[in-house]
């Protein structure tokens, strides 16, 4: 079991804290993840400062991906390390598995970005320590890493030794990104790294500064420098009297010729200038001080949380702290100017998924900037339109035409990322083929959809302009090609696909995959009819680009004749060709398990592509996102058939489940699934984290808690709220963007008040009243 | 302070083991290096079972070198692991680190080359556990290992996982060697993992089995197989009742397509049939088990104790206990069958030197192998034949003729691969010129020397028609081209060289360098004289090689008047041009510390260059390996001389001293350096054989026992035995071959006894005294 706590009160504050307070040394990367710190150009994995065996140290760079060796698909490498600091006190290396721990405690101010330490200790040679830790990445200068180590000896003074530098020495999981490097020690005792990945060749620049105080002055321990394979270190030894603080600075800086700030240039920029921007950057910093430096970021964290909060009075202070840490997050992983790089799989707090973005940014993430911060999904879709390239050559390839995204996204002008051979079967010893890559085909829709949504949300028509309609025509354009027809069935059909359910491969007319392609087509229709008359000149340019009268000629046909799964005479929609002719299997005891994918101790993938058993919600995402097609009674109905054939293997499923049971009224079911949630990355599974905290969970908090607790949805373009408040919680309240302007939602268990804070007029639903509100004006009803 | 004792007794034996009686966990890199298991095909550093923090897990293939990069020097790739063995005991994590340590030793048993570990410990949990391991490198089956953990818990029965395979996640100091390769589980449960080196491309092939044994019985827990990137596990769990032990065997094999069993075929073997000979013999080394392969291996070490062992009888059983610690890694090192392979620096015990050779090997370990096991000694002469063509490609790349060998000798085809540039500059940042793969040449007429003095000793032809008089002409061919004429001196000089003493960089006339290079074109123009009659077929082959007439014009002027720096007035020699103008410096107490190196807390190389302080032994190693050019009192002066000026920071200097001061009757300074030689790797620094032990200065601890105490030199061509008995010692033993036969001498602090043990008669000097003595017979004369 964990030893997360939730009501730590930080700075007079409860509910903005995730704190351990027992120290695990069997479970270092869970707590690596969930406390990683981030500003969407880097990411820091928590590992501690002191050594241990089990340890994943770990940080990233959006964007910059490299194959570790030609066949090896692209990947976030993991830059050198900056967090490590090895102390000696009274001769003894500082470790919490020597000695005795007489009191621990580690949390993640959620509401500062500040990660913090606390550690009274005793040594085997029985002295005492205080020690004090604290961390941060700058939300301020995005380049910017700090570091303070605060060490207290009681009883005697200490001779103190402290190590520490930059240690290029790492891998992900073994695979090698840098090249040799440079290694350099400046006069001033600023240490520099700078290494060219091996593959793309971008030049990665690191610099740290270390400065000690000692009882609050200033001191100048003998810095000795140490230069190894790869790593940079300096160590300093001196005397720290009793009840004395000593008290270590890092302040490092990350710079990459993949920067965003050097996007313009025709070429990379200089090494040269790199090493000098950073060096300088390092240099100032050195010169601020680590309180200056955290402070003009917890700043911008506490700008960022004025506007985003979620205030939740709850009966569990979980609650409340774990929708924070999905804000948290959300924000940490999200670039903030950079329309190049899109939200990995986990963030920026892991080498799982390789740094890859999947429709989880799209489906699961989206909705909280769309509908919370839209600047931050509009460089999102950006990111999708920067891709364009890669997915229009990926259509070629595989013989279709438009826009073919990649089932896993990294660098924008990569056709797919997702690995073509993963590990090797244990039995046959061969390498076995990854088929999402090829097959799992829905996310070309999933982007369109994200699309469209942004903008009926945000009416932002200068996106549309420059990026939207471009790919929702040119993915209708795929689907087109995509779909062949079957003259038996006298329909058009999409063969062999994998839908979300990725337990089941190689499927016919995924119902899933057929609905959101036949959606894409209409809008793709749609638009092009309407285009010509609403936005002559931009109708000009695309039909330039696609010809409309072509592209309407070949959609049209497909539109009108792709084969739609049914509900039957039951009210089930089957989720592709022949789904009820599988067997079914009684799941009860992988339902039970704690730990996801023990369906495998069982059985192997062939074998469950015969059975009725899901991994994660499908035809329910499309009960969810096509929230008009079916009524309430059959979507009812194919709730309760397909959550009992639902393992919930994948962090996609629950939310969705939570938000239908929502809408359904299914409080308690609603409830567990909230919980399940939240405890994707906060729960007790230890080990289900390690690779990073999982991005799509931390949007699907949201989503659990405004689309379902909050009962907002978008529907025919008109936005509705209809809450339906957690049985637990008091009162909810959540910030919301509609039109260019801010809704505050307030939730009691009796009423609902959406308050105006735009200028503009607001008309929406409210719990199935249609009403108008005027901008500075309020509107309450009761529920 | 290490916890090292060399008094165990291990099956009734005592001065055979190292021990290690208390867990230091900050300094693992120490025992893995003097633990180290090998066999001269295979080396395995003795990291423990289970992980800790700063372990630095090792384990390599001789000959398999490759450049991580293209900048890179070509180095030993680290193999991937097998040692780790992850114990999870009741549910916990077994670790010294956490619980109690009730009872901890290790030892390792030089007689049979087994490591050994036994372990009573408490859980944090408080339930109590014993625990024995054991593993050994194979003498007889080179491609094998073997590991043994047997666990007994006790009070209660216990939950037992384990969890183990072969990892390769590893690196050498952070650089990736190996590509991605595959990995297979066979239906048997072998694991297999196989891949290529990334630039040299020989693809290594690693197979492990492993099975269990409850309370005697085989067990069959269900292993359950893990792939991970560049890694295959395989975990178990089982119940174990109390009392009972649970036995793990983990027998695992290493092949490559460097192995020389494929020497002689035209391409590579297939990586095919690599992975089938490796299963075929895991599958039945796995028939087999544990205590046979061992007991097969065991035989091959007593065997060649019975031949090599050198006994001391001592008041001291650690002299007994080191002697025998050099012989077991001095075998260890050393390749029984491969002649296209040299002994790395750290033999196969690390990563340090990079696996390569230097002069080491010919002047400190080769008199050991030309001294007791001619077979192997011929084998390492063999390599420098092998490397030939590299060496006269780097001649020819520098501008001279004939053959320069290479500082540093990786794969026989490389010129040098000594890395041109290490590190940076602390404080320019730019990166540093590796000087003495450049300007340390004195290696040349090194290598000659040790062909020299293994025909000497061995009077084996076949090799010098085959192997020697080449390299010893060719190197000389080398010198006359090197040495330039200076007409202020009258005189041919060299130039712009680093002598051994490497505190001195870009020296003229070193002095070992000019004797050591005029002696090997004297040998060259005796041999090309003396052959064509006594070996005219030979000398017909060399002479249409090299010219005889064209050689002997080349190489005669410059050995007739090569500057041949001479002692002066006060019978110093200098130690190049110009020595005794540089600064006088105060060395007390740089040579008071422990550690080597301090002196760079002071000053940095260039000062150095222009003080009177050696880093090790230079003029003096000349009077030593050219021991009739000068007379006692020269010596005698020279040694104290440049003894007060040498810090022996280089672990080939005590050893050099201690022989010298021998051979001078100092006792108390000979025996202080053989205490030195020993504690190189066995002394209390703790972190100076991190990367390995100090192969040399194995070599070093024989020629300090045999040349220093023993009295055993070559001069003239005729063996000497003039014994100056350790005062700690009553009694010395120990072989030697001469001549095709084999001697065994008996030293006490009264007498030397010389026996001949092979049919033929042998002539020598004994302490002075010239005799013949018969085969089969022995002669004693007082001392």
């Amino acid at each position: 079991m964990s030893g997360l706590n939730y009501d730590r009160v930080v700075d007079g504050r409860q509910g903005w804290a995730v704190e351990d307070s027992r120290f695990d040394p069997d479970h270092l990367a869970k707590y690596e993840s969930i406390f990683a710190l981030g500003n969407g150009y880097l990411g820091q994995r928590a590992a501690l400062e002191e050594r241990y065996a089990g340890e994943t140290r770990g940080m990233f760079a959006a964007g910059t991906f490299d194959r570790s060796e030609p066949e090896e698909a692209p990947e976030l490498p993991n830059l050198p390390d900056l967090t490590n600091v090895e102390l000696t006190l009274s001769g003894c290396r500082f470790s919490l598995e020597r000695g005795k721990l007489l009191k621990y405690a580690r949390w993640l101010n959620l509401y500062t970005g500040e990660l913090c330490r606390e550690v009274e200790w005793e040594s085997p040679g029985g002295q005492r320590f205080s020690l004090r830790f604290a961390r941060f990445v700058s939300q301020k200068q995005l380049h910017l890493t700090g570091m303070r180590v605060e060490i207290t000896p009681h009883g005697n003074g200490a001779q103190i030794t402290v190590r520490t530098g930059i240690n290029g020495q790492v891998s992900n999981t073994g695979a090698q990104h840098f090249r040799k490097g440079d290694l350099r020690l400046y006069p001033d005792g600023i240490l520099e790294m700078s290494a060219p990945t091996g593959q793309s060749k971008i030049w990665c620049c690191l610099h740290a500064s270390c400065r000690f105080q000692l009882a609050g002055a200033p001191a100048e321990p003998a810095l000795r420098p140490v230069i190894q394979r790869r790593a940079i270190y300096g160590s300093a030894e001196l005397f720290c009297p009793a009840e004395s603080a000593l008290v270590l600075e890092k302040l490092c800086c990350v710079h990459t010729q993949r920067d965003v700030e050097y996007a313009a240039f025709s070429g990379s920029v200089s090494v040269e200038a790199l090493k000098h921007t950073g060096y300088a950057l390092a240099r100032g910093a050195a010169g601020q001080g680590y309180a200056a430096l955290f402070q003009e970021s917890a700043d911008v964290w506490a700008a960022w949380w004025a506007k985003q909060d979620i205030r939740i009075d709850s009966r569990e202070v979980y609650h409340q702290t774990a929708v924070r840490f999905a804000l948290y997050h959300l924000n940490s992983m999200s670039s903030k100017r950079d329309a190049r790089v899109g939200i990995p799989a986990k963030g920026l707090s892991g080498e799982g998924y390789l740094g890859h973005s999947f429709w989880d940014t799209e489906i699961f993430i989206l909705p909280f900037f769309t509908f919370t911060c839209p600047q931050a999904a509009r460089l999102l879709l950006e990111y999708r339109w920067h891709c364009l390239a890669g997915a229009r050559e990926k259509a070629r390839r595989h013989g279709y035409e438009g826009a073919m995204y990649p089932w896993e996204s990294a660098w924008i002008t990569d056709e797919e990322a997702a690995p073509m051979w993963d590990g090797a079967d244990i039995v046959t010893g061969q390498p076995m083929v990854v088929l999402t890559g090829l097959i799992e085909q829905h996310i070309t829709a999933d982007v369109s959809y994200a699309v469209w949504q942004y903008y009926s949300v945000t009416g932002d028509e200068d996106f549309m302009r420059r990026f939207g309609y471009e790919i929702i025509i040119d993915t209708a354009r795929f689907w087109a090609s995509r779909a062949q027809w079957d003259a038996v069935r006298n329909a058009f059909v999409i063969k062999d696909v994998i839908g979300p359910d990725e337990y089941k491969e190689h499927v016919d007319n995924n119902a899933y995959t057929n609905y959101m392609a036949h959606w894409n087509m209409g809008l793709a229709l749609q638009l092009m009819g309407e285009l010509p008359e609403r936005d002559p000149e931009t109708a000009a340019q695309l039909d330039v680009q696609f010809s409309f009268a072509l592209s309407r000629e070949k959609i049209r046909p497909v539109y009108d004749r792709l084969l739609l799964p049914a509900p039957g005479a039951d009210g089930i929609i089957p989720q592709f060709d022949g789904y009820f002719a599988l067997s079914p299997i009684d799941l009860t005891s992988y339902k039970r398990s704690k730990r996801v994918g023990t369906i495998f101790h069982d059985y192997n993938l062939q074998q469950l592509n015969t059975m009725q058993v899901s991994k994660q919600a499908d035809v329910l995402m499309l009960l969810l996102l096509q929230d008009g097609l079916f009524d309430d009674g059959v979507k009812r109905r194919n709730y309760t058939f397909y959550e009992a054939r639902t393992l919930h293997d994948s962090s996609l499923s629950k939310n969705t489940h939570c938000v239908l049971a929502c809408d359904f009224g299914a409080a308690a079911e609603a409830e567990a699934f909230f919980e399940g949630s939240c405890g994707i990355d906060l729960g007790p599974e230890m080990a289900s984290s390690d690779g990073g905290i999982h991005a799509a969970a931390m949007g699907g908090i949201w989503l659990c808690t405004v689309y379902g607790f909050g009962g907002v949805r978008m529907r025919d373009g008109q936005l509705c709220i209809a809450p339906r408040l957690h049985s637990q919680w008091r009162r909810l309240h959540f910030p919301l963007y509609w039109q260019g302007g801010r809704l505050e939602v307030t939730v009691s268990d009796k009423s609902v008040l959406v308050e105006n804070k735009g200028e503009k007029a607001v008309s929406l639903w409210v719990s199935g009243s249609f009403v108008t509100i005027l901008g500075g004006a309020g509107y309450e009803q009761e529920i």
